[in-house]
């Protein structure tokens, strides 16, 4: 198996990417092709024992920049190296492609050149954000923000297999976020959206609550991503200044190790990235895995790694199976 | 001036409601209209001195229990004590209404009994949800769940007279809730939010997302209800599920009375019922205040009191005219 690598992408590349590509090269017995300018990357590699690896080097010169809009990017720096590594992907030349670059970068060359599984206009992101709940997968978490009533049943698809591959969960319970636990309460979308998850054959176990998304309540929570991505995005702020606010509230109550370990243990527990990692990008037509931007080569190992259990298993077509099964059901529902 | 007081509701009522109106009729120098069964109505002011104060009731067997459908009550208990409470505002025969009752239900009765202003189908319900941002209020947070990008310009206009008002800020900042603070980013309902709101004349400030919220940039957050309720939901829960971690990682660690104070404070910051405790239902067409259901009779007799400003400095009123106002402005943006 080959796993083609961005070089170039993530705030510690390219020393702790290429140190991570070549630690998973050796763990996992894969074949790595390191994109991203030539000098720079043999460089590198000349660091570590590269014995008996299956290391290669594909050239470019362009990468992209944190902050960078990635459509722009994408027609200024058409051979930034995340989109030719991902473009090995789509040419059969590698079977995954991993970066810790920006999230939209890899969005946009997964977009573009691996395109979306039937169904889907573009890639969905989440997963499970929060420690409190770490048995239950959101999303959509931000990629799609204007969603029809049935996409919301393709998100808790996605959530399914999600839940079955990545947390091991045999029969995921799938509940549709709105303001209110019974059927019928919710905006247009989510009543829509109710009706058709009910009738789809799906573990529906109906609406929940903003209350209900740190018990766990369970393991898919389907959502559009507006929602999911302003719910996300406040948790990590938030969880940012409870840790602020207990410093100054504990400083000269608690012993200062215990207080350092407490607000570092709940940084991580609300913010998604620290969390989760990072992950396979869904209903892609191919393996993309973002990993943290702020990795370095342990998890970045780790990233590569689930990119072959994702190949192994056939993510892709697991997931086309299931929606073909759902979309199946939910025709006979409706005749 | 002339304070209906729904005697029934709230989980502490009668004895903590009448006891707190009586206190008010004192402390605010208003007249109180006690609705609910006289009988009760009668045997809990026997308890206090009500010498010179203007004091009387209006009889009702009905009221309506928590969890009760709201619309659902208004046609099985018309004679519940918040709807004839309500109705007395409607005659003209009492200045405003408050409850402690189910938010449901005084809703209900706003809704059908006063109307709401021009523009408006639905009450808003919105405020400061977390200390940690005391200056941000954020709206609507629950009552509108499917609104038009006009709506979200209306409740811009509602969250100025609300932060100048209740908060005493001057020129209050006007920020949309979106995923990402440059124009354009957001679903469709945002990106048309935006550009009604760079032209209204109001003093917007642009895009916050999620991270923001928690650092109080802007004065006045708008959203739809849908987003509002499961953010403010969320942030209940969250607040608890952190309290609860918080006593098991520091029991051994840390003074009792410090960690109760500490989680105590905690769940506080993060309940909007707590921190809030209550106030106007906006765009009604009167004055409505809800508060809490769990206030006593200090905090209810303050839910009075801030009834009592809002009539007197007359907040039904200023919304209609800074709606005037700003709906000019729009007029002449566009033309």
């Amino acid at each position: 198996m080959k796993i083609a690598v961005d070089g170039m992408g993530g705030d510690f590349a390219p020393s702790e990417i290429v140190m991570g590509a070549v630690e998973a090269a050796r763990t996992y017995k894969v074949d790595i092709v390191l994109v991203g300018p030539r000098g720079l990357m043999e460089s590198e590699l000349s660091k570590h024992d590269c014995s008996g690896l299956n290391i290669e080097v594909v050239h470019t010169d362009q990468y992209l920049l944190e902050g960078e809009p990635p459509a722009f990017a994408l027609r200024r720096k058409p051979e930034a190296s995340v989109f030719i590594a991902t473009k090995l992907v789509k040419e059969g030349k590698a079977d995954a492609i991993v970066s810790a670059g920006p999230t939209g970068g890899v969005v946009a060359a997964a977009l573009y050149m691996l395109g979306t599984v039937s169904g889907f206009t573009r890639p969905v992101v989440g997963g499970a954000f929060l420690r409190f709940a770490p048995n239950t997968v959101m999303l959509d978490l931000g990629s799609n923000v204007d969603c029809k009533p049935q996409e919301l049943v393709d998100f808790a698809i996605v959530g399914t297999v999600y839940a079955k591959k990545m947390l091991g969960i045999e029969n995921p319970t799938i509940a549709l976020l709105s303001v209110g636990a019974e059927e019928g309460k919710g905006n247009a979308q989510a009543k829509e959206a109710y009706t058709l998850l009910k009738n789809s054959g799906l573990n529906f176990i109906g609406n929940v609550e903003g209350y209900d998304i740190p018990l766990g309540k369970a393991n898919v929570i389907v959502c559009d991503g507006f929602v999911g991505n302003i719910v996300v995005k406040f948790t990590e702020q938030l969880g940012k200044v409870i840790c602020n606010w207990l410093e100054q509230e504990l400083k000269d109550h608690l012993d200062r190790d215990k207080l350092a370990a407490i607000t570092s243990e709940l940084l991580k527990a609300t913010n998604v990235a620290d969390f989760a990692g990072g992950g396979p990008l869904w209903a892609v037509n191919g393996v993309a895995c973002v990993a943290h931007g702020r990795c370095k080569a342990p998890e970045f190992c780790k990233a590569i790694g689930q990119a072959k259990l994702a190949v192994e298993e056939d993510w892709v077509g697991t997931l086309k199976l299931e929606l073909d099964a759902a979309r199946g059901k939910l025709k006979i529902g409706q005749s």
